[in-house]
């Protein structure tokens, strides 16, 4: 049993106090389980969960999740107990401009938050995740501890509620974390019944048990509340069955722990318990000052907060320094004993980049016929394999398509899970994320929260809508996440439109802080790759196409390294160019061809390849007026996409080489010319605009 | 038992050897499951499903949805099988240009084929939907029929694979089904362990049986393939045992039933059977011959069909004529005794709108304060409930936020799923989708796809990230779904960058054949409403605030009937205007108080209304060159979100007020202050536009 004091449980009151005036005092929020989960949360940062609030980094420390980050109060109320730096006036500012306490929990903006959570099922898609990266963490530095003897070795805990069990998305991750084994993740399921249309009997009636245990989880039961429904007058918050349960989870080596823990929302709030009302409301004064009385607190009184309380949840402070210290010697032990893990490790806490860097990739030779984009990335990332240990990734179940697999590089599966064509073992290295997506994107997010590595994941362009929350997220946490998107465009052919990206490129540049990067040949393929690894404090998407591209002889045409600058001259003419052809990726060879027409008619013409529009914008306006000289109206764009995003740098003369409409099964060569992506039509376009 | 002659059997061959031969010839497709599959299909297509095909759109046929879109020629093959129109010229023009055999099966595109597929698990959860409507449909016209007795009592069918399962949707659409208790739902689940990385043990190890079991359905195994593994020497298909579990299934009421059918993918080719080479490529003219010889097939001949065998197979036309015709007993006796639901079933038969629709909507009366923009959609709901019986839907788990409960209206829930706050019943009207956007929206499409009844569904505008891919397919299909997004830019405040939409609007207009309508106050969105309904042919999407907009006064300025165009003049200037401020929704307020400032300056500034931008596109050009008058070059947007849409409007001399950047959580007014959605700064970007 944890044996908690008196001054324990007038902690978790003082919790849940400080929930229900929070919120109250902004006007809106989300108090009901911040009130009732209290106990959870402080059993997690009190008892718990191995960390440091003096070292929130601490590569030893245990991950917190909070999937259901509309609850973000009950973490902030645990990061200012623990002492994260989190004050009282902070919880009184809560979800007002500039706050330390935003109305879901920003990983980067408040210690202590490890994700930024809130898109319901997104936490603990991407706590799977991190448990993966935890084990190829391992692998790479310590791979022979024994389990749990590592300095390497911690848990993920997760907390998610109804909505986060709803989302598809957690399905996803969740059959992959058992098909993976990840015995350090584990998840408390808040079930109480509740959500925003109140009782979830109306839409959600499964058997999370029955279905988490078809997952191949451990599922252990704590069942405060005991019959199905939204309230219970026997309710027991009983601490110790659920610190039992975690004590549990934390022993299995093979499996994922959900603990299922059946609560009533908002408890013991006394009229708005166990309703919706308490999920996304203030609770009213009547009500707050009603839990006061019943917890012994002043109803008159808000934000009571005794240093007897606060000093006694500080004591963490100490816990963790006594296992931080603990852990160091584990820690400078291994070091001595690995020099070469601790100078990797070191470089990977920087976030360097490895000697041999730049010489690692591979430059291509110029060829007519030449090889497709996604082909030149495989050969890309399987160059970086022995130089670049921290890069890894996969599909979702499109490996081949994707050219995804480093060449020789094992799975990262458990031993049993190896198939005839994949071998590997638990710290191997090609992710095999099966047919999601999505869960495919929050993990990618979770491997780079975690913070050692750096991982890319594939699958088509068109299905980057499917994973597009994730990719959102990425960029909104700054994280580099590098998203392989082939089959770019209807060149793919015969799949026809439900696989034929069109709005794709448009939509996945609207996103802020997401570099969409849509390189022309193999040789822009390869500065792309060694431009994303570049950046570390935002993700990445790589546009690439099915079908082979001719390899640009760059002794006729510029250097493939200007990719970096986003945008440049390809093919220049003589003095001030008639028009200016911008195209990107598959159909810079087109504009190539029509550059070649026009000289033929006397029309000069040069033609810029504009691989990423905002590396492009963020060059000085010195380069980008050179690039495309304000002087020259002339312009047209080509891309077998919407042309929405070419319309500023066209302008009012230009004219948009594009694809308006869905696509069409056939060969890809000939839809794309059914669809007027030619010489011609860019010839046509060329003199329309002149 | 089934009792299958051998001429029967003969067909399945005959199957198998088309869909090898039919990918042979174009070169690539997916043959393996058409192979392996045949003998499932044939069985549905001649034995199980009633359906005529005669008339592909028989009111009383059942609907075959096939989610391993991939697959499409065992869809094909049982089209051209039974005699829809498809031939075997068809056949040898797989997945060509214009052909009637795509990659995936389009509906509209191939008479028989009721739902575009391919995306994985938009198939079944879209079946979903059907199963649904299929119970609203019976309900607004037959409510007191016994189970089976009614005219519009029908069955769903659907081929899943193992992609389907492992996508999350299926999971969400699932789970609901299981709620929704939904016995109309049949899907096979063909069970083969392949997918495109080979052996799914690499990803997926779940055990689905127990997933749907949890999930609330009846689960019947039929293993054909004895053992776990890709492979198997026992292997036995045992028609009459999948007959059987089908015919079960017919016989469930309460429950959705899925029927494991473990299969070997390509059985039995003689060397590429349960293998992943099967599942995406030709097999090669070598493994072809292999597996015609082994059927008795000459192993030289293609396409190799007998008169006998596609005689005996079309003999499903007379059987499907007679089950019409049993039907149409029925049919009329139900018409002569309900001639008010015979009138109502022959109005949405032929999509039409009505009496008394157009009178029907509420106008608003001027008014400074106002009402936010969801709360007058939802005013528009509640006045259609009466006059639009078809008209249904509800919100994933955001009811009250975004207005989409039709007042006083049931909810669609079995009764013993009722709660305090939902009352309802099989036959109700609003549905509760829990949090499951992505399953929402294809259940809508699935909805929308049978025909008779026209939904709508809701949830953040944040959160259409989630159900993109379902857009998309309403697009792609032509079908009038209505999405409801409300809280639609950073003016919801609080909450956060999560739920913050940025680049949404643009990423939404990038999608081909989805108007985006965002009202300006509550007699646009009352338009915005009148105008989504009267179109039938794709679909709208509305974006709607949080925060109360003013109610225009229009009698000082334009009607709101124009926004049927799309855009257009709200506030004119006398002559020729120094500046056009366009503007959407909640901005509008924004565009017209700059207009005021600048008139005091005098600056001479029109406003433009702009809520639909593809409803402004299908105007003549004269029209917009009214409302837009390419001689006035100063012109400014402005959207609470990225520009990227506006570029092609505002021109070379304009500029646009946006927002490029992620959001903040703090009060919503506040937000939108300090990101500069102000009138000052529409001010200062007009007289830099001038």
């Amino acid at each position: 049993a944890v044996g908690w004091s008196d001054l324990d449980i007038r902690a978790v009151d003082t919790a849940r106090i400080l929930a229900a005036d929070a919120v109250q005092k902004t006007g809106n929020g989300h108090p009901g389980t911040a009130i009732s989960l209290a106990p959870a949360a402080y059993l997690l940062y009190q008892n718990v969960m191995t960390h440091d609030p003096a070292d929130p980094h601490w590569l030893g420390r245990d991950r917190f999740v909070l999937s259901a980050g509309h609850s973000s109060l009950t973490q902030y109320i645990q990061l200012y107990f623990s002492g994260y730096g989190l004050e009282l006036e902070d919880l009184e500012a809560l979800r007002t401009w500039e706050s330390a306490t935003p109305g879901h929990p920003e990983v980067t903006h408040t210690t202590g938050v490890e994700i930024t959570t809130g898109p319901l099922g997104s936490g603990i898609a991407s706590a799977v995740g991190m448990a993966m990266a935890q084990r190829r963490q391992r692998g790479l530095l310590d791979p022979d501890a024994a389990a749990g003897e590592s300095p390497f070795d911690h848990h993920i805990y997760v907390i998610a509620g109804d909505g986060c069990l709803m989302e598809g998305v957690s399905g996803e991750a969740s059959s992959l974390a058992g098909t993976q084994k990840l015995g350090n993740l584990i998840a408390i399921y808040d079930q109480n019944q509740i959500s925003i249309e109140d009782d979830t009997d109306v839409s959600f009636t499964e058997d999370v048990k029955g279905r988490y245990e078809a997952y191949g989880w451990e599922v252990i039961d704590v069942p405060w509340r005991k019959h199905h429904g939204t309230t219970d007058p026997e309710y027991l918050e009983d601490v110790d069955a659920l610190y039992a349960a975690l004590q549990k989870a934390k022993t299995s080596t093979d499996k994922p722990t959900l603990v299922i823990l059946n609560t009533v929302i908002a408890w013991p709030a006394p009229s708005k318990q166990g309703s919706g009302k308490s999920h996304g409301s203030a609770l009213g004064d009547e009500e707050i000052s009603g839990l006061k009385k019943l917890l012994g607190f002043d109803g008159r009184k808000t934000f009571e907060v005794t240093d007897e309380v606060i000093g006694h949840t500080r004591e963490v402070k100490q816990r963790g320094k006594d296992a931080h210290d603990a852990w160091n010697t584990k820690y400078e032990a291994w070091r001595s004993a690995n020099p070469d893990g601790a100078k990797l490790l070191d470089r990977l806490v920087a976030r360097e980049l490895p000697e041999g860097f730049a010489e690692a990739f591979p430059t291509f030779e110029a060829d007519e016929k030449g090889i497709a984009t996604r082909a030149a990335s495989g050969k890309v990332l399987t160059a970086l394999a022995d130089v670049m240990p921290e890069l890894w990734g996969g599909s979702a179940d499109l490996a081949e398509s994707n050219n995804t697999t480093m060449g020789g590089q094992p799975s990262f599966i458990p031993s049993d899970r190896q198939t005839k064509e994949w071998s590997g073992g638990p710290y191997g290295r090609t992710l095999h994320f099966g047919v999601r997506e999505f869960a495919m994107g929050l993990a990618l997010n979770g491997i780079a929260l975690e913070g050692l590595t750096r991982p890319y994941g594939g699958t088509f362009l068109v299905f980057s809508d499917y994973m597009r929350p994730a990719v959102r997220l990425a960029a909104l946490q700054n994280i580099p996440v590098t998203f392989v998107w082939t089959h770019d465009s209807v060149g793919l052919g015969e799949d026809g439109p439900t696989h034929q990206p069109i709005e794709h490129l448009a939509a996945l540049r609207a996103i802020p802080m997401l570099d969409v990067v849509r390189p022309a040949d193999a040789n822009e393929t390869a500065v792309a790759w060694r431009t994303i690894l570049e950046h570390t404090d935002h993700p990445a998407g790589l546009a690439l196409s099915r079908q082979a591209l001719p390899t640009v002889d760059r002794t006729e045409y510029a250097s493939a390294e200007n990719v970096a600058k986003g945008a440049y001259v390809l093919a220049d003419t003589e003095g001030t160019p008639d028009v200016i052809l911008i195209a990107s990726g598959s159909e810079v060879p087109v504009a190539l061809e029509a550059r070649k027409s026009l000289a033929d008619k006397g029309v000069a013409a040069r033609v810029v390849s504009a691989p990423c529009l905002e590396w492009f914008e963020k060059q000085p306006k010195s380069y980008r007026d050179e690039v495309l000289p304000p002087a020259v109206k002339a312009r047209v764009s080509v891309e077998a996409g919407i042309s929405m995003p070419w319309h500023r740098y066209v302008g009012d003369a230009g004219r948009c080489v594009s694809i308006e409409h869905f696509g069409s099964s056939a060969d890809g060569a000939l839809v794309l010319k059914k669809f007027g992506i030619t010489p011609d039509h860019v010839v046509a376009a060329a003199n329309e605009s002149i």
